[in-house]
């Protein structure tokens, strides 16, 4: 179902020959309407690729009919060259439709510095536009796939018969401040660009925000929010917000699992923090730590570790007074020996650790993965 | 010759049976005066084991008659019954030298959260104030090793015959805004505590502050510099400063060497930055990218990995005028391709990333590794 899950989507996902082995690498999303109100959030990362420094400008008229993505290539790096190409991309796009290029948002995610094979690119692209149709959300999912071994898709149906879907790829590269990968979020709600973008903010805070597989922060990250309005259904605020927030969090909790070389997937709840951002900014020290992350591929509880990280960042807490639970056995309290480690058992997938600051009443959940030898090997021996 | 190299020391090290298999894990070293002047500096982490906070304490007077080290247990995250451990521990040399608890410093090194094996421990430390010799150096500097592979010394002689002695201990958890790991320097200069203090303080920064193998801040780090005055030289300050930072320099090397797992001794030089503190900033941020540490393992010269990284820095530069060179070759100039990444030779051991942020004129160097399998499988098999 993915992004064509909405009423007003049509998609399509094909194989251009950008990457190799004939499989899928071309995709684009095509927004019907009535209306084509649209919001995105884009990477925090200085260096941003030419569809990002695009789309962002795209994005700043609230408008959009259409979004084509490529997988196999970043854009990334390739200076004033890069940019024409992305420009080129969307123009292609605007042709195809009969509409206008400021219209039409550009992702790319691949390699980094090499500029994208344009010949291939735009005749995958025509070919894109034939094969558009209703049923297209899992060919274009397939199509932005890179070392993401299965494609992301989700969607929820909101109160009044509406629709949220979403699309998204990521693998590795994944971390906070930003959105962490190429995501494409459609509904057929009627919402405008300010509300949708409102929703779109809250959401991701609390999802693609919170997950850090490797601390490593990607410079063509995007996620997109499209509205068909073709329900005619204005849902209240709090309510779509909720939704697309499940479609955020369904689609993480899938590129968590998928987080390259993982074994582990590791819930980091900060508690009992003097403020919402001192609790992420716990939970991401303790999420970037590759000895921590270590130790859990080990299914060792290694507390110390844990407090090592913890003790690194400037929040709120007395050392002699933070508690660390994994997996709901309490094994250090008040900074010192607690309950029983042989008590924690880590031989499932999911693990919880639960650092308890005893400085206030906020709270947050960083999710990560393990570090492990796969990581290493598929990183040493793939560029991205 | 390690710290014993300066006259007025004598070292010990002996196998007290906190380590299994009969390994030495207790160090004494001892200061013959006629002075004993010291300083110190210790891990920036606010989880902080009971012997960085009695040894702060001690280091206040700016006199150290003694520094007893054991490793096989951090003593850290232990409560006030394990800084209760150290104090005794202080005492029990202080007793057997006839001298004062107030003047012993004591470092730890091993696991987090278990208590010392105090019977054990005090009996060593006997043993030890029997054995100590002018040639201890050498088995001091082998008691303190902890997943260290080999020992780490070093010695230089300074201007008007006085000498600078070393040694120190590390392999993981290297990490900037401390001193790293365990290290006692020595010198037979004639020199009071705020000149020492001066002295390290310059040195320190400068290297074992600018090498990070995992990003990871220990709980123990501490480096402590003892002077003799035994050769009655007072040496010039910026010589003496020199000589000191030779020191720290060649065992901060030794330390990159022997990380856990590691296959390659990556130098990121940053040049061309705003501040120093931009210059460690970016090259912190480039050391830390395990997906750029995984890539040098490799082999592979990613650049983009390179700039990702950088991108997530607040440093003054404009993404389209940072420059990379991987051993001599400008893979990427300006923020785009650049030279042929083919001509990049990775197979030696030591790499040098070079980064140009063309924002100024200062520059710094960080000291990384590569993030291998090894450092996986060695950090989930083994507890720190």
């Amino acid at each position: 179902m993915s992004v064509t899950a909405p009423l007003g989507f049509r998609a399509a996902g094909v194989a251009a020959g950008i990457k190799d082995g004939g499989k899928r690498d071309v995709a684009l999303v095509v927004n019907d309407g009535p209306s084509r109100a649209a919001a995105g959030v884009f990477t925090a990362n200085r260096i941003k690729a030419a569809p990002v420094l695009w789309s962002q400008q795209v994005l700043r008229g609230g408008r959009l009919k259409a979004v084509v993505l490529n997988s196999g290539g970043a854009n990334a790096c390739t200076g004033p060259a890069g940019f024409a190409d992305t420009h080129h991309t969307a123009e292609k796009v605007a042709e195809l439709l009969g509409d206008s290029a400021g219209e039409v948002a550009v992702c790319s995610t691949g390699l980094i510095g090499e500029r994208l094979p344009m010949d291939a690119l735009l005749a995958g692209v025509e070919s894109a536009a034939a094969q558009l149709s209703r049923d297209g959300g899992l060919a274009a999912a397939d199509a932005i796939r890179t070392t993401d071994t299965v494609s992301k898709i989700s969607f929820r149906r909101g109160e009044g018969g509406y629709m949220v879907g979403g699309m998204a790829k990521g693998a590795g590269m994944l971390a906070p401040g930003l959105a962490t990968m190429l995501c494409v979020l459609t509904t057929d709600a009627d919402l405008p660009a300010d509300r949708l973008d409102a929703a779109l903010r809250q959401a991701t805070k609390v999802t693609f925000d919170r997950l850090d597989t490797d601390g490593c922060m990607s410079t063509n990250d995007t996620v997109l929010l499209m509205a068909s309005g073709a329900t005619g259904v204005t849902p209240d605020q709090d309510e779509f917000t909720a939704k697309v927030t499940e479609v955020c969090a369904d689609l993480a909790r899938q590129l968590l699992i998928d987080a390259e070389g993982a074994t582990k997937a590791i819930a980091i709840e900060v508690v009992g923090a003097a403020s919402e951002d001192d609790a992420v900014t716990v939970g991401r020290a303790v999420a970037r730590s590759n000895l921590f992350k270590c130790a859990i591929h080990g299914e060792d509880p290694n507390w110390g570790r844990i407090l090592a990280a913890v003790g690194t960042t400037d929040a709120v807490f007395e050392p002699d007074r933070v508690s660390v639970a994994v997996n709901g056995i309490w094994i250090c309290r008040h900074g010192s020996v607690g309950d029983d480690r042989d008590k924690v058992d880590l031989r499932p997938r999911d693990v919880t650790v639960t650092i308890d600051l005893s400085a206030g009443p906020a709270s947050a959940t960083i999710h990560t993965t393990d570090l492990t030898a796969a990581y290493v090997h598929e990183n040493s021996a793939y560029s991205t």
